[in-house]
């Protein structure tokens, strides 16, 4: 099908949940989603959804993973407070990846820096860009 | 070895060769890659790299994807000129994403929109969000 949708024009509309079935999800069920602030367009994390997931998410403004270490629904922020509230749930040009504009509350990082993208590789070095608990405010 | 690097402090150091062969691949030795435009903030894409295609990248400042469909390294631009300059190479908080910031030479579709997530849902629809060759200037 998304070889039939990508040639769509802008405004066009798509039937929701037929989208939603046909994208391709991997072996395990899942699709990775990247989770970006929806203002400053920081990319704070990426994680993993299945179809309940993304059903979910959809029904209720708040993100739900699906959590591979866990094996188990992962509602962003359940335990630690600091939920993703969704803005707009996009998908890619063939089906296979998801990007989530959202409001993060507090750190997405579970070290509570703000986004879990802290080691950035230079010329000989990796260096760490920012401190633990760097997210909290 | 993440859990251990998780911890350190700004500016800490880690040796680059050792930091990149500890990258989680999966069973395809592969891993996820972003690609975020440096300047705007826009994610343009995900693609996929393997241990190779990260060096290349990292050596000539050229992003080199693994292509799963062709099984082959994607030398993103190759044929297209559509190229992404590297800025800065990053990784998550348990080394199983990357982030590239990049800066991207005309459209990084291969629709020719700007960037690859043109379908959004909403309340009970998904909309394309803008035309073919619409990256196009």
């Amino acid at each position: 099908m998304f070889k039939q949708w990508e040639r769509a024009p802008a405004q066009t509309q798509i039937d929701k949940q037929a989208f939603i079935e046909a994208l391709k999800f991997n072996a395990d069920g899942l699709i990775p989603a990247i989770a970006q602030q929806h203002d400053s367009g920081e990319v704070l994390m990426m994680a993993w959804m299945n179809l309940a997931s993304i059903s979910e998410t959809l029904a209720t403004g708040q993100v739900c993973y699906w959590s591979r270490s866990r094996q188990t629904y992962w509602r962003k922020g359940e335990s630690s407070g600091h939920r993703q509230q969704l803005v707009a749930l996009r998908a890619d040009c063939d089906g296979d990846t998801l990007l989530l504009l959202v409001d993060q509350q507090g750190p997405a990082c579970h070290t509570n820096r703000r986004n879990c993208f802290f080691f950035e590789a230079q010329a000989d070095a990796v260096t760490v860009l920012n401190d633990v608990d760097s997210g909290l405010v």
